[in-house]
């Protein structure tokens, strides 16, 4: 059963973050999105170039099952400054739909965004005062509700594994993990199931 | 001090192995050239689109201080059949220069092309059977003199620490593994140290 995936990326996007969560669905076999709010090409925080398969204005009448947001700066700020991002993150929040973010993208978008309402979230430690004293847990990933958060790029594949967790369930999961020449972390959080 | 490490890519690549390596060594300071051996844009393995920096036959009168092959297939097949790229591991090989490889590309390219002498190393599970009995390891990771070799994606992040570490030091190393919020993992090999 495919699942749709929009992973948006910018300028100073952390690119292990976002090459890991969309190499991992698609592995799962998620159709996945990855749409730009700067250029079709962008330059990745790290200077790796990146050519997106759209630009953001492309996806806002679209419906997603997830979407997934790297962190790296500026990439997360360029993100949170989308007026097209934000009005499709609105419509996935009140659609109750799956919304993900990793590394500065929980604090600098959602948090800024007012897009978590009471759900236990992380992110990187840097960013980690930004978000709420009752919301926050220093977990490597931490999955509430609709609402699916971690912390950097040394935790972007496990986070992506919870993701195809959630989307295909635990089995697809481990599968998955195996071929990767990994495992799912014993210390993964499961406040979601 | 900076080293110069070259990063050879193809249509097919393991976009995780190569954008992990690139990453984790720019962040330790490592100038990192990203070399094509197919066209300056290529769609990595699970359809990520890369940009290079340059052509794999601009770097043929360079000398870098590691070279480091990211798996997937077709990539790696891709790498191994490049003339250019193999004068250049032929000579990186003589000078007793690193070099490092990840998933497929130990089989594929190194022990394909005789550039395994009697060092330790290891692979990713599918294409194990096709180093020597003699020289096979399954560790996440092995470092046996000047070749440094790992298993998949899931072990990509490992992989590149273990190059700053031996690049840059092991203080470097565990710096970049706390801000990308991950640990030197306990189980790595350190044949080399």
């Amino acid at each position: 059963m495919s699942k749709n995936v929009l992973v948006p990326v910018a300028d100073g996007t952390e690119e292990i973050e976002a090459v890991s969560t969309i190499d991992v669905l698609r592995r799962a076999g998620a159709g996945v999105t990855v749409a730009s709010v700067n250029a079709l090409q962008i330059k990745a925080s790290r200077g790796v170039n990146l050519v997106a398969d759209c630009l953001i204005g492309d996806c806002v009448d679209k419906s997603y099952d997830l979407i997934a947001l790297p962190g790296g700066i500026p990439g997360a700020e360029h993100l949170r400054d989308s007026k097209d991002l934000l009005g499709i993150l609105k419509n996935q929040k009140q659609a109750g739909r799956y919304i993900a973010a990793i590394c500065a993208a929980p604090a600098v978008i959602l948090a800024h965004h007012g897009l978590i309402e009471s759900e236990k979230v992380t992110c990187h430690p840097f960013f980690f005062h930004r978000l709420d004293p009752h919301d926050r847990v220093e977990l490597p990933v931490v999955a509430d509700g609709a609402c699916i958060t971690s912390r950097g790029a040394g935790t972007a594949v496990q986070f992506a594994l919870k993701l195809v967790e959630i989307l295909y369930g635990r089995e697809k999961a481990n599968e998955i993990a195996g071929a990767m020449v990994t495992t799912l972390d014993k210390d993964r959080s499961a406040l979601l199931s």
